[in-house]
């Protein structure tokens, strides 16, 4: 049975580290890092900085890149099961080179919106999985806007810019993640919306107000933070009055 | 201005604590902590411990009586009013009994089920507040079963036991806080519960499977547990199969 740990890291900020991650991290003899696209430069580069920091014994840094995932066609959740197939034999395939311990290093939270335990549970090695929590990015938002995610004794929801789309506000509360198409503008111009991008990090923007009042501006800054950066990680809280 | 620092320290574990976090302690110059009840000794106890343990310089801990609170009535949300209004008045006590930055270690994350920046926003003395995340009782649950809170995308609801008891499953997947009343065995046996309770702590108990088949043992275990500790804080995940 070989073991692996599925580390959250937190969402930018390499102070989001938790003492628990430090430990989890010092356990592992090699990391497997999946490279992707754009963002392929600067979030190594993090995730690389944190092994350096904290890292007090030698480990291998195993980078691959990640396989390519159909966005075009509307099967959605099948592209991502394929996906997720062929990451699997990517992660069998880094157990069989390297001897010891393998580390993943999440943004966020292994549990919020990440795909890691999946994988792991399409792979053919037999293997004993320790996850770490994360600070996540919705947890970052509230904390820099200072405000809480629920109401008193309310509940909050949790979703993407997808759903939002197709079912609206489906609580006076909801978290939006993954949204590409400003999924917000279509609401009621009332709502009221608290925004992040790069949540964490230096380039932080934070952006709140009704929608009819930022939404266009959300829409704006997003846009040029995009082609400033070349790729864009955001998150927004929405608030019925 | 005087400036205040609600940090959240994770659900149980002391190495939950991130590095912003034990920065963000250090900025402190005295911490105010509200005992209630029951769960008094050992929580301001590992409360304590944390401070022993990472404060890099000599500060004062308050400790006062949290105000009683209606909790026989049906206006849950009026009584909880009413009990903030008599905490905002503590907090502002503190701040013209002692100089410096206040700082209110909260357990979990400030924003999920947590009043604290609610008293706050009803305070007469102006204040400067800087919010810190902290790991939630619900990513310790989902970390510890090693499960996701949303699955491929989908949503997650986090939401509280009465209002599951009102509303039911309002998503395939639905956290669930601040159930005194083992609520889910009202719902569809078939439904999964991933349930944890002193999450973290040496006390930690896990138990999963169907409502059908757990839902029973979880009532028992959970009344034994809570009768051996004198209190007990657990949290569950929802899941439709």
């Amino acid at each position: 049975m070989r073991e692996i740990r599925v580390i959250g890291i937190g969402a930018g900020d390499p102070e989001h580290l938790t003492l628990q991650a430090i430990r989890a991290m010092n356990d592992c003899d090699v990391f497997l890092h999946m490279a992707k696209g754009t963002e392929k430069d600067s979030l190594a580069a993090l995730r690389r900085q944190l092994l350096a920091d904290h890292m007090t014994h030698p480990f291998t840094w195993m980078e691959v890149e990640d396989p390519s995932r159909d966005r075009s066609g509307p099967a959605y959740v099948e592209a991502v099961a394929d996906w997720h197939t062929a990451r699997a034999a990517l992660y069998d395939e880094a157990l069989a080179q390297h001897e010891g311990v393998l580390g993943i290093l999440v943004w966020g939270d292994p549990a919020l919106y990440d795909s890691t335990l999946r994988v792991i549970a399409l792979m053919s090695t037999p293997v004993d999985v320790t996850v770490i929590p994360g600070i996540t990015a919705p947890q970052t938002l509230a904390a820099q806007h200072a405000v809480t995610w629920n109401r008193i004794a309310g509940s909050v929801h949790v979703t993407t810019g997808r759903r939002l789309r197709d079912e609206g506000m489906t609580a006076d509360d909801v978290i939006v993640m993954l949204d590409s198409q400003n999924s917000f503008l279509g609401l009621d111009p009332s709502v009221e919306i608290y925004w992040g991008a790069y949540l964490g990090t230096p380039s932080e923007i934070l952006l709140s107000g009704s929608i009819g009042t930022v939404g266009s501006q959300i829409e704006k800054v997003r846009a040029e933070a995009r082609t400033e950066h070349g790729w864009i990680m955001d998150t927004y809280l929405l608030r019925r009055p």
